[in-house]
C-alpha cells in the first residue's frame, strides 16, 4: 500500500543550461510592441526596466542558455526536486495509469517561482541594481523574490494586491521576514495607484494594477529594476530547469510520459514543466499530449482572444501577444490567486494556437476537492492552483481505466498549501461557491483591445 | 557569497535500521513505574495503552531495531533529508566556525515528527487498531499523526490545547485536511477533560491535560491505541534517522562535528539527532560537545529536578524518571508552543544527568531575532522552537570567532516556519515579550512530585 516512489538526482545533475523554447518553434516568438508606435520594441526601450542579461534572454533564440554558476549555488539548496510515482494515489483511483508528479513545493518559499527569482536577482546584482520591485498575487511569488533580493543583498519592494494584503497577512509577514517592504495596492505611493484610488477608494486591487504600480516605481529610478514573476519568455526560460530534471528522473524511471498536465495562471509553472518536453517532440521526439488547466472563472486560454494586450491595467508595459481576457477584465473572487491573471505567457498562447496544447477550465469546488483526496493518498497537501493540475491528472487517469489504456500522466505538483488554510477551511465549511464571471464585462473588456496592433 | 553546501543521500541510504542508545549507556535506562505500587511495569499492563511493537521497543536494549519496509517507503517521500553546510551565514557571521544543519522541514508536515508518526501509525495498523489518539501543543505533532493516519487508513483523533486551538486555525485545518477529529482540550468529551472544565470553565489548556484526555479515550476503547509524539524511548529510537543520516552526509563532506546542538521540548528532535553521535563516542569513537537548548520560560534541564514524575496532569500515565518542572506546573506563554512540556525525555534526561550533554535557556526574543538572522542568510525561515538550536549555534559560532577556533557545529533545523508567521508578526510588532515563570508556581508544581518513587 505504500510503495510511492521518489526519483532522486544527485545536486550535481542540476541542470547547467535552461531550455529555450524559441529555438525549436516553426515560427519565431511574437515580438513585444511600442503601445505608442505598435512597431517591434529595441532591448534599449526595455532597460529601464529590466536588467540587460533577461533583456538579451526575453529576445534570444539560443536553445540552451547556461545557468550562471551562483544561480547553481543557490538552485542546490532544494534542487534536484523530486519526481514521484504516486502509486498510492493510482490504487485509490483503481486505475492502469502510471501518474507521475513533480514536487516543486521543497523550495523554501513553497513553490516553484524561486527558479526564477534567483536567477533575476543575480543578474539585477551583477548590473549594479540596488532595489527590485514587483507585484504579487496570492503572495507566492512576492515570498519568492524576498528570498531571493536577501541572497543577493537588494532591496525589494512588493506591491500586493489589496484583497490578498488584507486576507493573506502570514504571506505578507514572510516577506517582511526576509526584509522585503510589502505595500498593499492601490497605493498612494505611485501615480497609478493614486488614480485609481481616487476613482475607486476602496478598491480591491488586482494583478493589473499592482504591475501598474511596481513599473512606475522601477522607471523613475535608476537604481531599481522591475522583475517579473511569469508571463514573459525569460521568466519561463528560468523554469524550464523543472522539466529538464522531469526528463533525466524519467530515464531513471524507465518510462516517458504520454501526457503532461500543469495549471497555468501566467503560464510560468506550465512552460517550466512542458517545453523541455515539447521542445523534444518539435525535433522529432516522442509525441506528448499537453494539457493546460485554467479556473473557470478566468479563463484566458478558453474563453480569451488571442491578440496584443497590455500586461497591466495602467497600459504601461509593452503590448504582447497573447490569450487575453482584455487588461480590465477582474475575475470574480476565488481561492487560487495565482492563477488571476487576464493574460497569459505569449510562448504558452502562441503553443496553444499551434496546436501543441490543449487547454481545459475547471471550477474550484471541484479543485479543492481533488487536492484533499490527493494529500490524504500522497501525504501532500497542494497549493489551490496546483489544484487544478492535481483533478486534470486524476480525471485523465479515470479516463484510463474506463479504456484499460495504461498511460503515463505528468503533473506538475508547483507548490504546497500550507499557507493557503484559509481557502480550505472555507471550502470544508461549505464557503466556497463556484461564481461565474460576469459575460458582459469580459465581452467589454475584450472590446477594450488596443487597436494599434490588431 | 553564495556557495552554501548541500549533502545528499541517494534513497537507498534512508537507514534500514533504527539506532537504540540503551545499548551504550553505562546504565539501564530507568524503567517507567507504576503510580500506584512504584514496580516497574510489565509490558502487559502498557498493552491497554501502546501497540506491542512500540512497548518491545520501549523496553529494548538491542542496538539496532528494523525499520519496516512499508515505513520506509514512506520515509523516501522526503528522506534522506539533507544536510547544509551554511556558508553564507558564516560569512555573515564573519566566523572561522564550520556551520551545518540538518533540515528537516523537508517532510510533508514541515518537521521531523512524521519519523515516528509514519512508524507509530504502521505498528497499529498491523495488530488490528482501528483509531488512534494523541495530544498536539502547537499542532506539529497532530499534523505528522493525521497524515501518517490517512496513510494507513486508520482513524485519528487529536486532542489539542484550547489555546493553541483558538490562536491557530490553520493547524486544525491542515489536520483536517488529513481526515483527522480535532478537538480542543480540555473538552467535555472526557472525564478528566469535565473535571478541569468544571474547575475552570475558561481553562486554556495545557499539553499535560491533553495527554490525560488522549490517554483516557484509548484505555476506554479496544480498538484505540495512544501514540506520543516525543518524550518516550521508542519516539526517540524512530528519531534516530535524523542523526543515522548526518553521520554518513558528514562522511561526504570529509569533517565530523565537534559540537552539536538542537532544541528541547520533549526531547524527541534531540535525541534523534544526538543519539547515534553520542553512541560513536560511548563505543570508544568521536568525542562530541552536545547543548541541549530550552526556552527560559520552561526550563526543564536547567531548572528543573530529575525524579520521577507523572507525563500527565490528571495523573493518567505510568511514571517515568525525568527532569520535571513539576506535572502541575503551567509555563507563561510563549511562541514555541513544542517546547511547552513540564517534563523531558527520560532516556535525555538520563544523559545529563551522566554528563553528556549540557543544557542552556534562551528567552524568545533573542531567539526570534538569531531566526530571522538565519533566514536572512539561509533562505528557510526556522519555527519558533528550532530557532532556540539556531541561536544556540550562531553563539557558538561566535565564540569560535574570539578564540579563533574553527570548530564544526552541527545543529538540528527541526522544522519550518510557515505555519508559525503569527509569531513572527508579534514579534516584528515589538508585542512579545519575555515573560518570566512563576518561582512560587515553581517550587509548588515540584513540591507535588510523587511520593511513591522518589
Amino acid at each position: 500500500m505504500s510503495d510511492s516512489v521518489k526519483y532522486v538526482l544527485d545536486e550535481n545533475e542540476i541542470p547547467k543550461q535552461w531550455y529555450n523554447i524559441a529555438a525549436d518553434l516553426p515560427e519565431p516568438p511574437t515580438p513585444p510592441l511600442h503601445p505608442g508606435t505598435g512597431q517591434p520594441l529595441s532591448s534599449a526601450e526595455l532597460e529601464p526596466l529590466f536588467s540587460r542579461a533577461v533583456i538579451e534572454q526575453e529576445m534570444s533564440t539560443e536553445r540552451y542558455i547556461d545557468i550562471p554558476q551562483p544561480v547553481r549555488d543557490i538552485y542546490r539548496q532544494w534542487r534536484p526536486s523530486p519526481l514521484y510515482r504516486a502509486r498510492r494515489l493510482e490504487r485509490a483511483l483503481d486505475t492502469p495509469a502510471r501518474i507521475y508528479y513533480k514536487y516543486e513545493g521543497v523550495s523554501p518559499a513553497g513553490s516553484h517561482k524561486p527558479n526564477t527569482a534567483i536567477a533575476q536577482a543575480f543578474y539585477a546584482r551583477e548590473e549594479g541594481t540596488k532595489r527590485l520591485t514587483t507585484e504579487t498575487g496570492a503572495g507566492q511569488w512576492g515570498s519568492s523574490l524576498a528570498l531571493a533580493g536577501s541572497m543577493f543583498g537588494l532591496d525589494v519592494e512588493v506591491f500586493m494586491v489589496r484583497v490578498s494584503f488584507d486576507q493573506k497577512p502570514y504571506r505578507r509577514a514572510f516577506m517582511e521576514s526576509f526584509g522585503a517592504k510589502c505595500i498593499a495596492s492601490p497605493s498612494a505611493e505611485t501615480a497609478a495607484g493614486r488614480s485609481i484610488l481616487a476613482d475607486t477608494p476602496d478598491s480591491r486591487g488586482s494583478l493589473g494594477i499592482a504591475i501598474s504600480e511596481a513599473v512606475e516605481r522601477a522607471l523613475e529610478r535608476s537604481d531599481t529594476k522591475y522583475v517579473l514573476g511569469s508571463v514573459l519568455n525569460h521568466v519561463l526560460l528560468h523554469q524550464t530547469v523543472v522539466g529538464l530534471e522531469a526528463i533525466r528522473q524519467f530515464e531513471l524511471a524507465d518510462d516517458y510520459p504520454d501526457t503532461i498536465i500543469a495549471c497555468t495562471g501566467g503560464g510560468s509553472n506550465f512552460g517550466g514543466i512542458v517545453f523541455p518536453f515539447l521542445g523534444r517532440q518539435l525535433r522529432g521526439g516522442e509525441a506528448v499530449d499537453i494539457l493546460a488547466v485554467e479556473p473557470a472563472n478566468c479563463p484566458t486560454l478558453t474563453r480569451g482572444k488571442y491578440a496584443y494586450d497590455f500586461g497591466d491595467t495602467a497600459h504601461l508595459t509593452p503590448l504582447v501577444k497573447m490569450h487575453t481576457l482584455g487588461s480590465n477584465f477582474v475575475p470574480p473572487g476565488f481561492h487560487a490567486g495565482g492563477l488571476r491573471y487576464h493574460g497569459m505567457a505569449p510562448l504558452v498562447s502562441q503553443c496553444v494556437d499551434l496546436g501543441y496544447v490543449q487547454a481545459r477550465a475547471y471550477h474550484q469546488k471541484e479543485c479543492f476537492e481533488a487536492g484533499l483526496e490527493f494529500a490524504r493518498a500522497e501525504g501532500i497537501l497542494p497549493a489551490p492552483e496546483a489544484n487544478h493540475a492535481v483533478i486534470a491528472a486524476m480525471d485523465a487517469a479515470q479516463e484510463c481505466k474506463k479504456t484499460g489504456e495504461s498511460r503515463a500522466i505528468l503533473f506538475n505538483l508547483c507548490g504546497h498549501g500550507h499557507f493557503d488554510m484559509p481557502a480550505y477551511m472555507d471550502y470544508s465549511a461549505g464557503k466556497l461557491h463556484d461564481q461565474a464571471y460576469n459575460e458582459g464585462d469580459m465581452a467589454m473588456a475584450l472590446a477594450g483591445l488596443p487597436s494599434v496592433a490588431n
